[in-house]
């Protein structure tokens, strides 16, 4: 609609701000939610300023947990088949005589972890997924803007006034990447061949440039990197805090010709006096290199001089912390430079809860440890399901106050543990115990084991909300703050009460996201991961591990908690909207732990367990067992979840995947609790 | 080039007429030879007269070999994800009072077979995959022609002359697909979300309706289908032979509506008096239904009445076949019917080796196994390496009588299976041991089983040949025509000599696809199934199993065979044209036995082994260990190909995974031979 001045003026109901990977996590999860039900389709918008994607360097490492939420959108497979997997990780440091040997090997993704193990590969890649699975979900509504600029931020009661204006080819270039190469004849030899389908997408922008439109938006999603403009416009209160080190390194993406025996192995690198390294193999023979460059410093402003800084430089360090190992180079793919520092915002969110940040917006760091674009989209698919089931009227607005209590924790500790880590890689290692200035490598290698799991991303544990149903202070358990302190709709429950209930399922933390092991679909025997049905598609799931259906009594229980779960009055009844499936808003799986061949689907569960569609008949999809597969081994689901092969549990899974909830199949009043304080019923 | 007479006249290596499962295959395979250089590309052309692609109904079936030959293309994947996955069939015979039970219960694809099971997804998806791979891989260079009909067929000295025709849009419209639904509202809730990258490609031919033009093609595959134009162009001694049974079939693929309870498992269902039926569950909710119509019956001329046969007819057979079981349906897919035949071409290819027929035009039989789309596809992927590497000239053009002497005998095993099989299952089943006439369910799970075993595609063995050396007559082990018997440059060896070759990999049998295990990448650790390693890029394989590196006798062994193998003399250089890379034709994979992390690849194996560029420094991914893993468990490789762990041995794959010589570190000279047969040094 067109305002009085004749400015283009549109409603939406989500406006995201920046297409890197925060920001197309969030349109892709957004685009995701159309299977749960709402009186109209969610209007999402992604505008981003720059002309194009990116297409090579950047950010490259991906976590476990990343790769995970990948698969729960539908793409893990194209990055695991892509990438670069990483498998160990080799620690060099200095023997006696000062010269570098490998002195420990590690599995780089801590066995047994996840079903994913971190892999590498460019973001322009990742970009690509995204794009492609936005516009299979959205069905080509959902298209990234690109050139557009925002100028103005308003936030008034009822929407946030956004005024963006249309910038120029030139104007929207992005910041030409830097790129080296020793030989001149890059003649095709290199190029990868994995990027037969990247190719520039159609900017869908009708405008002319320099056209101005404001954009009336419900929730604003600032994804706009470390120079927000998003958070600039919230105000200095969103300011990132904390301050650079004196420690600078360059990046450089080679193919390196060498006969040191690590290269393709993930290493870390300490040389006696020379500075460390860290060698990241990555995808089409590349190597990433990070290297720590002594001879660079800060000046009195505590800010490098980068003008000093090419790639010999970067590179003849990197030859020097090798020696005596060999290492040159004929192709070079990116590189850059970068002075460590970690930096946080005070707030994610405006206190309105209609504007968000995400990603490097609030939180900046190293790069080394991979972490930066992880964090990022796992902060924006923590916050789009919450803003997206409040925008449909499914979920109450109080919890989008979880997002600042459950990731800015995780900014933190994040911030800590880079600030820690990065001060163990940048020092000399030790020479001796008496050397009190040097770094202990004993004390590195402990580090770096502890950042391997951090760095899967799998050690996050929210605190208690109104999602998850547990003991324990908001505040502490979320970011301290007094945004955390103040949550609304907190379940109450005491310290023996909870240990009671997480004893049920000592695998499945109150928390933390379900992992996975495999069970067979009842009806057909299909080995599944588990975790392969909790899709991204904006639904909680009540899992019901039914136990040993074939013994009476127990049928007996899971037959009462069905009546229950069927019942006109109940919350899976009552969160479906008139006509809708049952299973729209909340999906029912079960796992059950009798024989699969002594068990029927049909006759052995209550029907609100596999539900009968006039049309397409009863469902096959939803009732699984714990037992053996035929060629794909036994899952021990039950074991590994840590839950009673006769008598079972039931568990609330939130959309992401987090566990929010545990208790007996006698507990069904307060399952009904958990879901009146968070949806709309 | 124009002719004199104005008609159009172009020149190619290889035309492929027809674009069902067989002609994509063929194109896809010859795209992927591109790796293989030569002095000019590949010129292939594939046309169809038909005017669009199959986009549902049709054969779906996938063996596990078909799955391995799309994994060696790169689209494996893609099937493994959209597709049903067959993991039990159920049998289901009448009990003594002639009502159905389920009387058995085993895993469709047998354990251990492969890396992949069966899986089933409608043809049209499959065309999918193909027409991507062949863009993918071709860079755009071959597109599939539609609404071309080939009107004459000329041999000549040098080259065929194919006159072909375009067709108006009208006589290009395929076959009408016969659909029959209950409901009238195919409202789009049953339409399946898995095509949304399905569409119709363009037509690139730019000729008017009805333009002629001359095709002169050094090589012709015809994959036109059981009423081959190909094949009648070749003369009527290439006519099929064989009959058609009495026996009438429906089918149905329809979403099921019933309490059944194994409507989700693949059941072979034999009723007391009502004929038999078989359930293959399939994507998306479908469920395919092979149904006996009893009811129908040939007339005189051997012929059923097809207009008798209607969608309720069929059902109703159904219906009653399930009693006491309910079944109905508010949404059919497709359905069709068909008279069991087996027939078969005398001949696969024109004397002179510059013809060649595949699939449905040489071999007609049942669906109900699943193998036709498989056996047509394997057909095209067996012959066009050999096609493609003799228009490269890498090849000698002797190795193309294999195609017959191989094919064909796999197609007289089909045939003969399929004969014995549609008996059994058409027949009425005993009502005790003293019912000579009825069909013993206990000879029906037992051809079952052995069904099971030739229907993975994995019991294919082909005989001795230039390409396959083993003792044996080649006729026998071949199609058992004068062609085989005469085969062209086939290896002597006796009986004895052979056995002791066998013996050093008994898991790798000569002449059958080399199996699949894990093993680890030497310098990054990662585990790669090996069979991943054999892609379908028209490179022949040497793999030296290298034993025992560390123990020095072996590491001797090993160097003696690679100072053979590095030699200017021997077949690897000579194989190698001026200026490719040593490993363009053969490449040279290694597996050894010794632990990972005591070994280093660039000093404990000769640098053939891992060839060094000055560009891009040493091969990294040619090396591998048969070594535990994180995370994907031990592959036990060298026990499961039956080698011996310390003395190793030498083994000569094929371009499409077959084991073509099995010898000695020591035969390095009846190794030369092997490759003298076969390449133009």
């Amino acid at each position: 609609m067109g305002s009085q001045s004749g400015t283009l003026e549109t409603n939406v109901d989500v406006l995201i701000i920046g297409a890197g990977p925060a920001g197309l996590m969030a349109a892709a999860s957004l685009a995701h939610l159309t299977a749960v039900p709402s009186s109209s389709p969610l209007a999402v918008r992604i505008i981003d300023k720059r002309s194009t994607k990116i297409f090579s360097g950047q950010a490259d490492g991906l976590q476990c947990r990343s790769l995970e939420i990948f698969d729960s959108l539908g793409f893990a497979d194209r990055a695991w088949k892509e990438a670069n997997h990483m498998i160990e990780i080799c620690m060099w440091n200095p023997d006696a005589s000062g010269v570098i040997q490998r002195s420990d090997r590690i599995p780089d993704t801590i066995v047994g972890l996840s079903r994913f193990q971190q892999i590498v590969l460019h973001q322009g890649r990742i970009e690509r997924f995204f794009l492609d699975n936005i516009q299979k979900y959205s069905g080509g509504a959902i298209k990234v803007e690109r050139g557009i600029l925002p100028t103005s931020l308003e936030i008034g009661e009822e929407r946030v006034k956004v005024r963006v204006r249309r910038l120029t080819e030139e104007q929207a270039a992005p910041p030409q990447v830097r790129t080296g190469s020793k030989s001149e004849s890059t003649d095709g030899l290199f190029r990868s061949n994995l990027v037969g389908d990247d190719y520039e997408d159609q900017n869908i922008t009708h405008q002319s440039d320099g056209e101005e439109e404001v954009i009336n938006a419900r929730f604003v999603i600032g994804c706009d990197g470390a120079r927000s403009w998003t958070r600039r416009a919230l105000g200095p209160e969103f300011e990132l805090q904390g301050e650079a080190t004196d420690f600078i390194w360059g990046v450089m993406d080679i193919i390196p010709i060498t006969d040191f025996p690590d290269i393709r192995m993930r290493c870390a690198i300490h040389s006696a006096n020379d500075g460390s390294l860290m060698v990241i193999p990555r995808e089409n023979r590349l190597v990433r290199l990070y290297i720590q460059l002594k001879e660079v410093t800060p000046d009195a402003s505590g800010r490098a001089d980068r003008s000093k800084i090419t790639p010999e430089l970067i590179f003849g360090a990197a030859q020097k912390i090798l020696k005596p190992y060999k290492i040159d180079y004929e192709y070079c793919d990116w590189w850059t430079a970068y002075q460590i520092g970690q930096r946080i915002s005070p707030s994610f969110s405006h206190p309105s809860n209609k504007v968000f940040l995400a990603g490097d917006a609030v939180h900046t760091h190293s790069p080394k440890a991979g972490q930066g674009m992880n964090v990022s989209m796992q902060d924006s698919f923590n916050l789009t399901w919450k803003v997206g089931l409040v925008a449909k009227g499914i979920c109450h607005p109080r919890i989008l106050d979880t997002y600042q209590s459950e990731r800015r924790r995780v900014a933190q500790d994040l911030i800590e543990f880079d600030h820690k880590f990065s001060r163990l890689f940048s020092g000399r290692p030790a020479k001796d115990v008496m050397d009190a200035e040097g770094v202990s490598m004993a004390e590195f290698k402990e580090a770096f084991l502890k950042g391997n799991l951090f760095a899967s991303g799998l050690s996050v544990d929210y605190g208690p909300s109104s999602l998850v149903v547990k003991s324990g202070d908001p505040g502490e358990l979320g970011d301290r703050s007094d945004r955390s302190r103040k949550l609304e709709g907190v379940h109450k429950i005491t310290d023996e009460a909870f240990r009671a209930k997480q004893a049920l399922a000592k695998g499945l933390p109150v928390g933390m996201r379900v992992n996975s092991f495999k069970v067979l679909n009842q009806a057909c025997a299909r080995p599944w991961h588990f975790q392969e049905r909790l899709k991204a598609d904006g639904r909680f799931r009540v899992v019901l591990f039914a136990g040993n259906i074939l013994d009476q009594t127990q049928k007996q229980r899971v037959k009462a908690f069905c009546d229950k779960l069927s019942s006109p009055s109940g919350f899976l009844r009552q969160a479906t909207p008139e006509g809708a499936k049952v299973d729209s808003v909340i999906e029912v799986l079960t796992i059950h732990s009798a024989k699969r061949t002594e068990t029927e689907l049909l006759t052995d569960f209550p029907d609100i367990l596999h539900p009968f569609d006039p049309r397409t008949g009863w469902d096959y999809n939803k009732v699984f067992v714990d037992d053996e597969s035929y060629h794909e081994g036994f899952g021990d689901a039950y074991h590994n979840y840590g839950v009673d092969k006769e008598r079972g549990c039931v568990v609330a899974v939130r959309p992401d995947q987090y566990v929010g909830w545990i208790g007996e199949l006698e507990d069904f009043d307060q399952l009904q609790e958990y879901f009146e304080g968070i949806l709309v019923l």
